[in-house]
Formats: C-alpha cells, structure tokens, sequence
C-alpha cells in the first residue's frame, strides 16, 4: 500500500465536503455556505463519533469558508451525540481582517422525520501559519517520554476498548500513563502517548484538531472507567508541525462537582509546542 | 458609604440590560432575544473597554435568555475594539437540556450611519453551580502568594497606566511578578494578585468573568510593554467562589509566532479552584 499522504489519506477522504451551490436553496445568505459531509464509521468509538474527529470535519469546511487557512482558535461545543452516516454543515462568516478571520459552523443531522438536529457548534478565528513570525519564547518544556518502540500500542489494548477508532489511529501510549491497561491504574490524572495516522498520513494543522481529542481519557488512569462526554473543547493551533510522530499529553487537575478539565499539549519532532487545546468534560460515575 | 451588594453595585449597574419586548421589530423570532446595554467608561483601559467586563455583559444576557443561570464554559471572540457607550446585545439558544444549555450572543455597537458593527460574538454553556455534586479530586494547588496587605495596590502602579479601570478594582498585586513597576521586569511570564472590587461587592459566577482578564497582561513582566488585544478567552467556572478576596494568576509559557496563550486560575478563600482560564492573544511588539 502506498504511503498516504495530507489530500490521499482516510483522514482526509473521511473530513471530505461536499458544497452545495447556492440556488440549491441553501447557503445563498451573504457570508454563509452549506456542506454536505458523511461522518465515516471509521472514527467511532462503540458507536459515538470521535470528538475530535468532528472537530477536523467542521474545521476544514470553516477552513474551505473563511479568507484563511488554519485554525488559530477554535472551540466546539458537543450538543447531541453524533452518529456516522449523512451530515450537513453549515457556516457563517462573522468578521474578516487582514491578519485573522472568524466564523462559525453547525453539524447537523437528521431526525427520523427529516428535520436537522444540532451535533455541535463551533465558534473560531483562522490565520495562516506561514505568516507567523520566527520569534519563540517558550519556557514550556517537551514532555519526558520513552521512545515509541518502548509505548504500548493498540495491541495491548484490551479487546473490549478496542473500536474503529483504534484502527485510524497509531496510537503509543507511555505505560506509565497506562497503568489502567493492566487493572492497576495509578490514581493519577495524566496520559502521554505517540500519536500518527495508521495509513502514516502526515500531520498538519488540520489533523491536529484529531490529535488534541483522540488519547484515552484522563479518567481511565484515575480509576475512572466509562465514558466521558465532552461539553466544550477549544483548541490553539500554534505552528505547522514538523514531520513525524506527534507527542500528546494530556493532564486533569481539577476534577471537582462533576466535571473535569482535560489539558493537552501537542509537541513535534522538532521539540515545538504546536498545539495547546482544553476541554470541559463530564465525569464519569466510576 | 454602603456596602455594595450583589445586585447593587457599580459592576451591577453597568452590567445592566434592558430587553427589548417581542414586536419592537426585533427578538421575535424563537430563542432568541435582544438587549440593549450601556458599556460605561468605567471599565475603560485608555478608551478601550475591558475584556472580562464585556465578557460579563454577554454572560449576564445568556443568563437571563438561556434557562440555567451559570456560565459553565464560555468562549469569547473579540472581534473589533469596543467604547464605552450605546450596545445592543443579540442572543441565540442552541440547545437545551435537563442539566446544561448552550447559546450564543454577539454585541454590537453601531458605525456613523447607525449599522450595527458586531464586537464580540460569544458561545457558551450554562448550568446551575448549585447542583454540583460534592466530589473534589484536585491536585491543583493554591498559588503561593504573600498576604494581601504585602501586595502592591493601585498607589504603587506608574501614574500613565492608571486608567478608569483601575477605581473599579481593588487589585493588589504579588510584588514577585510585579518588577515591572519598578522597571525591571523579571522576564517571567507570571502575574498573581488578589483580586476585588473596590466599592465591596462579593464575587459571583458573574464577576468570575471580570476576575479572569483583570490583571495586567504578563507581558509587562516579560519586559513587553503595549497593548495585547485578545483574540479569544474561554473560561470554565467551576465553582460559586466562597465570601472575600480571590487569588489570580495568570501564566503565559508559549509565547511565539506574535501571539502568546495567558493561563488563569481563580482560586477562593476556601482555596478552591473556582475559575480556569485561557486566553489567546497578540503579542505587543515590546
């Protein structure tokens, strides 16, 4: 099988859109487009749709809509569970500038009656990375992290977690974050791990957005299992990452009244933090 | 003078909103509503109206539109410069559920020939802090932060950055991140302070908005002086803060590529982590 590549990849065939013209009753509204898009099996997880999945489904259509390229901030509110099949997407210019752009977009799908129900609302400001300055005054360090041929990988997985998703994805995970794996999960609110696409798809910005939701949660180390549904999540796209596998860790610290923070940093192979992201999460019953 | 009450405060007064009736040509159409407001020139930084006071306008308005009371997860875009003066305030719900509802609002204010020009457009999810569960699993730890009366007040701050701003708060700022005052930055990207308003008014989920872009931007301590527009803040209450001061700090660890990420914790007396937050924004040219 040929290497995939960013355009020629299950990532991207998966996030494809498809615009509807104006006069198709759609998108004529000045400063607005409608996309019809088929959420892929592929990146479910028992089921639900992985969030950030969707998120890379709804940044690529304000990506195709607004004057610039890449999502600089972005934040998406998970409203109803998304299921795969047939989607539409559907976005709004809210101001242009020189430098920066904003906007937002709706998924929706549909209810057995044909009317839209809304999946998730995201609301975002792109820029062009190529046009950032050179400057770097970064104290954040690289996470310390074993080699990828010392992480566990998805055949350590046990059976019962193992989705579609998990075949997108090559997933490393430090196992000193993954304690949970062997029934002996060490309390604390941290995962590290390698990510890369399975087809080897390099990374950009817009496989970023899949990066910063696509680690097991925090809980499952805190010994916390279940599901842990996402209210917001907002994600910094900081620079273009450099080829080869991305390191992603990911912390809670404030788990409290029912809810918990998930913070994740993205580092790449040339030690640059390129991404930041952040999201509100429901805790799980345990 | 009397003490100022929640409810009867200056923060009170200029938050203030007065909805426009179904059939005055607008908010008619379903969930949605419409808010006139007066931004006051007390909230002002050299003419340009605080973040967190025109983020606490915009929560004010989705608390009364949406039917939970408490911004959970809010996220700001600011889009073009506000003034103090006339806005009207548009709010749109999204969705609604048993524990949590999501919506938007923009505010506007209005060009020469009387168009409306949007600010700043805003999306967020509400809850009612009251129904939280008791759980506390934290391993965030209150910032080390010498008392409130060995922290620099508004007297000690250099007359040409005191502003209208300033005799709404009672800051008082960690002498350890506050080299800047004296001219001689440290080059950390760290600000603490305890945080309050000036004529008493206790804290609420409400003024947690106000609290989280109140201090000075790290920048100055970063020996980077100027203006550092936000380009988007989100922040998660977590908790209704308990009676008297809050702690704040604020941290920036990536800045790079002109814009830097500021990191906000709002801690209680109760040392409980009541707010987070993160803004992304752009970097002054020092």
């Amino acid at each position: 099988m040929a290497q995939a590549t960013i355009g020629n990849s299950e990532f991207d065939r998966d996030t494809a859109l498809r615009p509807r013209m104006p006069g198709e009753g759609d998108g004529a509204a000045p400063g607005t487009a409608v996309y019809d898009v088929d959420l892929s099996e592929g990146w479910t997880i028992l089921g639900a749709v992985n969030g950030g999945y969707l998120l890379s489904v709804l940044g690529r259509a304000l990506g195709d809509a607004l004057p610039h390229p890449d999502p600089f901030t972005i934040t998406a509110h998970y409203l109803t569970t998304s299921r795969s099949g047939p989607a539409v997407v559907r976005t709004q210019m809210a101001r242009t500038g020189r430098r920066l752009s904003t906007g937002q977009a709706s998924l929706f799908q549909f209810a057995e009656d044909g009317t839209e129900v809304e999946r998730i609302r995201v609301l975002a400001t792109y820029g062009d990375l190529d046009a950032l300055t050179d400057d770097v005054r970064t104290t954040a360090k690289p996470p310390a992290m074993p080699p990828l041929e010392h992480c566990l990988g998805s055949d350590a997985v046990p059976p019962h977690l193992i989705s579609e998703l998990t075949g997108r994805l090559d997933l490393r995970l430090d196992p000193a974050t993954a304690n949970w794996i062997k029934g002996e999960p060490s309390g604390r609110g941290e995962t590290r791990g390698w990510f890369g696409l399975a087809d080897g798809r390099p990374a950009d910005a817009l496989s970023l957005l899949l990066a910063v939701d696509a680690l097991p949660p925090t809980t499952f180390e805190m010994g916390l299992p279940g599901w842990v549904p996402t209210v917001e999540l907002t994600a910094h796209i900081r620079r273009r990452p450099a080829p080869g596998p991305l390191r992603v860790t990911v912390t809670t610290r404030n788990l409290a009244g029912g809810f918990l923070e998930e913070d994740v940093e993205v580092w790449d192979t040339e030690d640059r933090l390129v991404a930041q992201a952040r999201q509100l999460a429901v805790t799980p019953r345990g």
